[in-house]
């Protein structure tokens, strides 16, 4: 029964969840999940209704920007986690997205991994935005990337050069770059600008330019298509 | 109750479907899905759990390089559909995968978007390569794309160039020109291969110098990650 799950709990809507992220989260004694300084976790909110009787471990992750305060953190909640799965225990850690796509689960795996782990993929943000939009990321020849707001202006430009479909998350104290990007390589007219996809404050803009050129909020995303695409 | 609905079930593994996926095929009144010459679709088998008394609408996709083929096929299916949702049916289209992620869906969508449409988002085969690996697709930082082999060398080796993670879609035939990128890129060493993911005959080869330089199957991708990471 020892055992350390990712669970993806998929992007906000507790529907999105999988049959299998809801039946490890179900059978595990314990489940652990970042919390922020309010002690609030929005994969735990996701998951509320499969909680019962589980052991509930909660990791408090503060905001910083220094990556020694997250080393420390992961590297007690695995001693944590470990002192369980020593005791035979099952422990499922809920992560918002998909556990192995830009997902702090990575960093516990890394440390926990010569234990038996499982990991349960889920629906990960960039297709509940194109959801959202009832848009295709892809199509069938087409060149898809995902890039943040973190990196350079050379780089998002060269990326929107030379590929179709590109996600840019993490966009919010970006925004302002990333706008300038687009009209320096003509695809203004093909981007799209989404916040809180599936929350309740979800707001989408379908023209871009009439984003007002400051910094928007951390959870916000770009999603640029090819206006003409293939036809089949 | 007049919908189309094109519902993502996931890469193979019945219990990768969403919540949502399952309630959308139980209350459809038709599922509609493509075949083969056979007969076999991909998507109704991941389903078949869920499918009782709902109208079945198989579409039959011939194998054939030439697009006016499937635009007769996506036309004719479309007609079809219109007809069911005039009869105030709800139609649920079955996809492998996710509809809005290189699928046939959104040629149906393109059609019939003048309906009301919702989109179920489903977990796509890169997170299910990075689930069979138990290896991160991305981490905090890194860069992402999605190529296929139908690229050229060019576009491919500048991927590899440019991006930490890679994942190369529809590798079969064209693996002997991959292997060429990787090698010229320097990125061998960092390049997993999978076949038929989640299947009976899954098979994953972590050490591609290995694999023989001839075509592979459809069904074959190239998983390409950083060997040294962000560590937080």
């Amino acid at each position: 029964m020892n055992s350390f799950v990712g669970v993806g709990v998929g992007p906000g809507d507790p529907e999105l969840m999988t049959l299998k992220a809801v039946r490890h989260i179900q059978s595990a004694d314990v489940l652990a999940y970042l919390v922020n300084k309010e002690g609030h976790s929005q994969a735990k909110e996701i998951a509320k209704n499969f909680i019962e009787d589980q052991e509930l471990l909660p990791i408090l992750m503060p905001m910083a920007d220094d990556s020694k305060v997250g080393d420390q953190v992961y590297d007690q909640a695995s001693a944590q986690i470990q002192v369980l799965l020593d005791q035979d225990k099952k422990v499922a850690f809920l992560c918002e997205g998909d556990p192995l796509f830009y997902a702090s689960f990575t960093y516990l795996l890394s440390r926990l991994e010569h234990n038996s782990t499982i990991v349960v993929p889920g629906i990960s943000s960039p297709q509940s935005a194109a959801c959202a939009l009832q848009h295709p990321l892809t199509m069938l020849t087409e060149s898809y990337c995902v890039i943040t707001g973190r990196h350079d202006e050379t780089f998002i430009e060269h990326a929107l050069t030379k590929f179709d479909s590109i996600v840019i998350m993490k966009a919010g104290r970006a925004r302002v770059k990333i706008l300038t990007c687009l009209e320096n390589t003509q695809r203004l007219d093909e981007a799209k600008y989404l916040e809180y996809i599936g929350r309740d404050n979800e707001y989408i803009q379908w023209d871009v330019k009439q984003l007002e050129k400051k910094a928007g909020p951390y959870f916000s995303m770009f999603v640029v298509t090819k206006a003409t695409r293939p036809r089949v």
